[in-house]
């Protein structure tokens, strides 16, 4: 027996569970599997590490969650640069929640009372304010909320820093497709492949975000694909600078952001659909992608457009990931984060570390739990 | 002496060029030079063969040229097919041009009439009969003309089937960049390349479009970069069919086109920009590109935005091309095609064929006569 883990997945969660589990041996051998390592949902993220600018009455589960996972990310980030050798890309300059209409005047204000009840630093400003603090965004912005506790993360280099700290640590990353995650009836034994083969395995974690339903029986059901795209573009040399803060608002009912990169590059996003896996960057999507930036961010019309994509968001019916066990002894379970995979990994490997050590959920987790439904079904 | 014939440029231009020597045995031999063959604005062209849409009072030379050039495109098609083996996309199904609002229906009028006094064939339609011919375009459709012998090509095949023609007549690829046309004052002598090696050859050909203006003196400030951008689109299964002619019209005073390729493709263009060797794609350029094209064919919205692009057409000050002999003895020009270098390569071809053979410029070609700046300065 060599208490084998399989990580099924090595997009942003599934990457770091196996770094943490491979780093605290939380078992003998750690397999990371994934045909295209970073190829999913973590490639096409924002970014944002936005809980607070998230929140919105009913999902007050989701802002705890988040907010454990936002207080947990200096320290996880700062793990895996020194592990890694390499900077993950966090940045701190906060986000800038903007309203261009009086609808979103009106929401703005919900927010901030909202969060201010919570105790959450927020501070409400005027248009011209707003204006004053990222010039780059256009007079149609009629006022702003500072948030300046939120993070951000450079995706890709994210999943960069992430492979590269689970080399160091021993995690054995396998380019194969997992179709199955194979149990007795009682207890996980191991995975089949797309070509038929099979790795035993005493323990599985299926990270496998919007694809996570498919392996396993006790998971069919509770995850679906929401599709998003995201724009990314560049400032050059003749155009306004960009935003030093993620920019978010909400355009015609359509929410959007724009999450600085280095270079002067932006993450343009969020479209979302319930389309199932439908994997095309849709004509209409890129115009009201751009359409709604430049409402909020006008200079954005000279910037390089540099790369449209799509991806799936793993959801759930309550908007909050599946972290822990469920099902056949062994089956654990670090996926539906929905839109905030990059926010909640950091909650999610001190999850998974703790019930790979056999202990309990933590308490922030727990509303999180995988086998949930089992409890309170609907 | 091999008797060496140079071409510089691997686009449509250059590749047909040398296509025509080697197959008509007009130099030894036939040395095609390009460090990324098919790369540059070929690449990006739409394909449209339409002189008659194109024409505008006062642009009569233009028209004229481009006129001769599409009756003999479909014997140089049939030609290149025969020697690559495969077809070249050629689609004969005709061009409508459509208005939107009332200034465009004032234009469309203006150059049925134009075009009637020149004898060209062309119908008047209105927006209902327009629709019905197309049942993609949209309610915006106000009136249509419909130009029936309109060509149009799609450019990937085609250069696809000109580097298998090449290749079968015996043309020589280097892929190496020029950087100069040599000469001793009176005749050429070669070609250097940027790692400083020469290829000597008796006569070259410049087919390097926009970036032809640096490769010999006689050719500056001859040829400038107009930038443009496309976009290539494709219908889904859920998608409205897309048009099975080629669309053509005037949004907010800018032309926009969609040509249709295999597989429920169109190529979406262009935008225009005077604005040097500037290669990125713009996001406003794209905005105004699916905003045009929506108010037009409104179900594009659905489509799969495939990719975008820029590149850089050889703008001339009269808008005609430079064909033939300018400079030393053994230089000749296959440049400076603007927009149209896709239309006018059936006529490029059998001009620089005649001159390479040593006859004069075939009358339809005078007016392109590349030293025509000598005759008449300004």
């Amino acid at each position: 027996m060599v208490d084998r883990l399989v990580v099924v997945g090595a997009g942003a969660v599934g990457s770091a569970v196996a770094w943490a589990a491979a780093r605290e041996r939380l078992a003998g051998e750690v397999v990371l599997v994934d045909p295209d390592p970073g190829s999913g949902a973590s490639r096409v993220a924002g970014g944002m590490l936005a809980p607070i600018s998230e929140a919105w009455p009913g999902e007050r589960e989701v802002l705890e969650l988040g907010a454990a996972s936002l207080a947990a990310w200096p320290s996880f980030a700062a793990r895996v640069a020194s592990d890694a050798g390499r900077d993950v890309g966090l940045r701190t300059e906060g986000t800038l929640q903007v309203a261009v209409d009086a609808a979103d005047v009106a929401d703005l204000d919900r927010v901030a009372a909202h969060l201010a009840e919570w105790g959450r630093p927020v501070e409400r400003l005027t248009g011209r304010e707003t204006r004053r603090r990222e010039p780059s965004l256009g007079p149609s912005v009629r006022a702003g909320l500072a948030v300046p506790d939120d993070l951000a993360v450079d995706n890709r280099e994210l999943l960069g820093a992430l492979g590269a700290a689970g080399s160091v640590v021993g995690v054995r990353s396998l380019a194969r497709r997992v179709v199955r995650v194979l149990d007795d009836g009682a207890r996980v034994t191991g995975v089949e492949f797309a070509d038929g083969g099979v790795l035993e395995a005493e323990r599985v974690v299926v990270a496998a975000g919007a694809w996570s339903g498919s392996l396993h029986p006790a998971l069919e059901g509770r995850v679906r694909p929401v599709k998003g795209e995201i724009l990314r573009v560049r400032a050059r040399r003749t155009s306004l600078p960009p935003p030093s803060r993620t920019v978010r608002a909400s355009v015609s009912g359509r929410p959007v952001y724009a999450v600085p990169r280095d270079g002067g590059r932006l993450v343009v996003g969020a479209t979302q659909y319930e389309a199932g896996f439908d994997p095309d960057v849709l004509v209409g999507g890129v115009r009201d992608l751009v359409g709604d930036v430049e409402r909020v961010l006008p200079g954005i019309a000279d910037y390089a457009l540099e790369e449209s994509a799509a991806s799936f968001r793993p959801g759930t019916d309550d908007n909050l990931p599946m972290l822990g066990p469920l099902g056949p002894s062994g089956l654990l379970a670090a996926t539906g984060h929905g839109r905030n995979g990059m926010l909640l990994v950091a909650v999610t490997v001190s999850t998974l570390a703790a019930v790979l050590r056999g202990d309990a959920l933590p308490a922030e987790a727990r509303a999180a739990a995988a086998d949930r439904s089992a409890v309170a079904p609907g």
